[in-house]
């Protein structure tokens, strides 16, 4: 902190920072909830007209056609920005937004399994690059505003302010946290997240009732030993499906460029495949969000913190999602991997004998904490969702996720600063 | 993660580090719970016998003599080990345990206005160091249990596990947080904070009710804007008293070195200080933790959640333990610190119009955070003594607090990984 004698150039500091940070966390607060309210609505219109399936193909061609003609850098997506910010080197086009929410309201409108994160970030990056333009910000303070971008947009997708704040330092560099944008992702994330509250957008809420809110005593404490172990040996599952899911998409694509050098005709194939896989099954659960299921007791993620049994949906949910992304439909990882952690959680609950609320809780946040390599914000995340009680077997989950996952990860642009093991 | 053709490798491994930190942890968390039942032992027994102030000046000398022909480096206390873990050399010697815990329950059965954090930390530091000799461990594992043993500690003594796990990792370097030790300080936080609750030691249950637990739906939502902005406003107080803090007691602990060259001398002054404050205060509140007074409405970290208005209390906390640390006092530095911020919180509260259990909460951490320069690990500690649905507010304070402090903070020895502003 400056002397006190430097107060006036503080204050002009802190003003200019103050108003870029309410104006970027404003916007894409905004644009999220425009966002979150065309995602409910194109999964509305899905579930009243199941044939839009079959225009999944031809959906996906259409947008890899406009990214190809009108994209420019945008299909490189969120690796675009963590590259950025840790190498300046060309901006993050604006164009990057709309296109990113146009051609995800159009997956899901279609039912490829895809989530929404990768969107948000990318509005938010965009958007912060457009407004360091705009005011003409240094490198070193276009790196700062573009990682508050990265937060807000997490934050207002999620409704999780402080963890948006916290991913926005972690995703950049796995195995190290860094500290200098500190409060400048916290206030775009706070108020990214209550300018889409103040839209009238509402989040899902996820009931882990287990062990209740607090002791009668109204303290927060309990830790039951073998309950720990069995989370943590569930934590070991969650990291590998964690690999599983980050190695897979990558080495997926790799096979489909293989297979199908131009880019606009692979989303094609994504498509012809999930309608396979939606015939094969006879089940539609596995097609976009799968926060909730259009049939009572479907496969979904809130079903798994309840008393149904899901023994392979995990499974399915993977190779859905798989599918979908290798083949280049645009849309996040993140819910996805949150339905994959659910239901893993929900398979291996009677297994281990944990209450299945609570490890379809963990698995939630620890598959995401594995394959982003963020366990602070997956932590802070399930605290926002489900409250402090469980903080403990959260942070085991997260934690133990992460160092099994491996040094792949969902983002490839992520920098290896302090290897695992 | 190493290719499974490494499993016996890996097996090994991690059988050899749960062997390890199931020791540290118990051994650590068994030695905290007989250092928390001591300094219960004392508080009451000072309570009882409000004589014994008159023995403080003898009781700080007989410390120091003992430190002076027996302790060797043990006087270093936290920073000998974060020097440790930066740059390995002589070691942590195991004297430094039974030293810094008969010397803390001494400072508060005499009533110096100390706390406990640093012997905890200390406590760890010195078995960690001991295991890893007794099993010749490198290098690179010893820095590794030495962060588990500082988690440990302060996992144990607060209670806070996932709090403990997170200060084990960011007190080393302000500004920068590394994750090669993220699951070694987990186990031990958590296995030494359940070994000293399995000795039936139980914690300060402390209420903030400011918007009950969630909202009707279950949900954890709801920021108040201009609530939120005054909050940030405090958290520039709680900054500005860490800083106060922080550079107070390296000046002072100057300014009587230069006074009195011989260190066993010095406690014997501030002992007396201490008696000439509490004479001119008429007040008995501000010797030892403070977590409780014992006389009804006493100024006290419980009382300040409470209706009780007590607007200095949180300054003449500062100055009692600035001359208890100053003249070499042992004992922690963060107990004052929650005082001084809860203090300062409810001192805050009817001027900003915020609700003072919250304000108390949120200044009990962020001055900390400040302070320590650990504004991740002092959120976590807030979720876990208040519960998740203020969280917002919690990490406001703390980031905030953290900006505004200064490079100072309380532990000399932590390196300075990315500078704030």
């Amino acid at each position: 902190m400056p002397a006190f004698h430097n107060f006036p150039r503080v204050a002009v500091t802190t003003l200019r920072w103050g108003f870029l940070l309410l104006l970027l966390g404003g916007s894409v607060g905004s644009v999220c909830a425009l966002f979150l309210w065309l995602l409910d609505q194109a999964t509305d219109i899905r579930f009243e007209a199941p044939w839009l399936i079959f225009g999944l193909p031809l959906a996906g061609v259409g947008v890899a056609l406009l990214y190809q003609w009108f994209g420019g850098k945008s299909a490189a997506g969120n690796n675009l920005i963590i590259d950025e910010i840790h190498k300046p080197g060309g901006g993050v086009p604006f164009r990057m937004a709309p296109l990113v929410l146009f051609g995800t309201v159009v997956s899901h409108l279609f039912g490829a399994s895809v989530g929404r994160e990768g969107t948000a970030v990318q509005i938010g990056g965009s958007f912060a690059a457009a407004i360091g333009r705009l005011f003409r910000l240094h490198v070193q303070d276009m790196r700062l505003l573009l990682m508050a971008g990265i937060a807000a947009g997490f934050g207002a997708v999620f409704g999780t302010p402080v963890a948006g704040a916290v991913f926005g330092l972690e995703v950049l560099t796995l195995g190290r946290l860094d500290y200098a944008a500190l409060l400048p992702v916290a206030v775009a994330s706070i108020v990214a997240d209550w300018t889409c509250h103040a839209w009238g957008i509402h989040h899902a809420v996820y009931h882990v009732g287990f062990r209740g809110i607090a002791a009668a005593d109204g303290s927060m404490f309990h830790v039951n030993a073998i309950l720990l172990v069995k989370v943590g040996f569930a934590a070991v599952c969650f990291g590998l499906a964690s690999r599983a899911f980050a190695d897979g998409v990558h080495r997926l694509a790799g096979v489909f460029q293989r297979l199908c050098p131009s880019a606009w005709i692979r989303p094609a194939i994504g498509g012809v495949l999930t309608l396979l896989l939606v015939w094969m099954l006879g089940t539609r659960d596995y097609l976009g969000l799968g926060t909730v299921s259009h049939v009572e007791g479907g496969a979904s993620i809130l079903n798994f913190f309840g008393a149904g049994y899901y023994p392979w949906s995990w499974l399915w949910k993977l190779v859905f999602t798989l599918v979908a992304l290798a083949t280049g439909f645009k849309g996040g990882e993140v819910t996805p991997l949150f339905f994959i952690g659910a239901g893993l959680g929900n398979a291996l609950s009677p297994l281990l004998g944990v209450p299945v609320d609570l490890l379809a809780g963990v698995g939630f946040v620890a598959v995401f904490a594995g394959a982003a390599n963020t366990p602070l914000a997956c932590t802070f995340m399930a605290v926002e969702l489900f409250g402090a009680t469980d903080v403990i077997y959260y942070a085991t989950g997260c934690f133990i996720a992460y160092l099994v996952s491996g040094h792949t990860g969902i983002y490839l642009s992520q920098r290896i600063g302090t290897p695992k093991l």
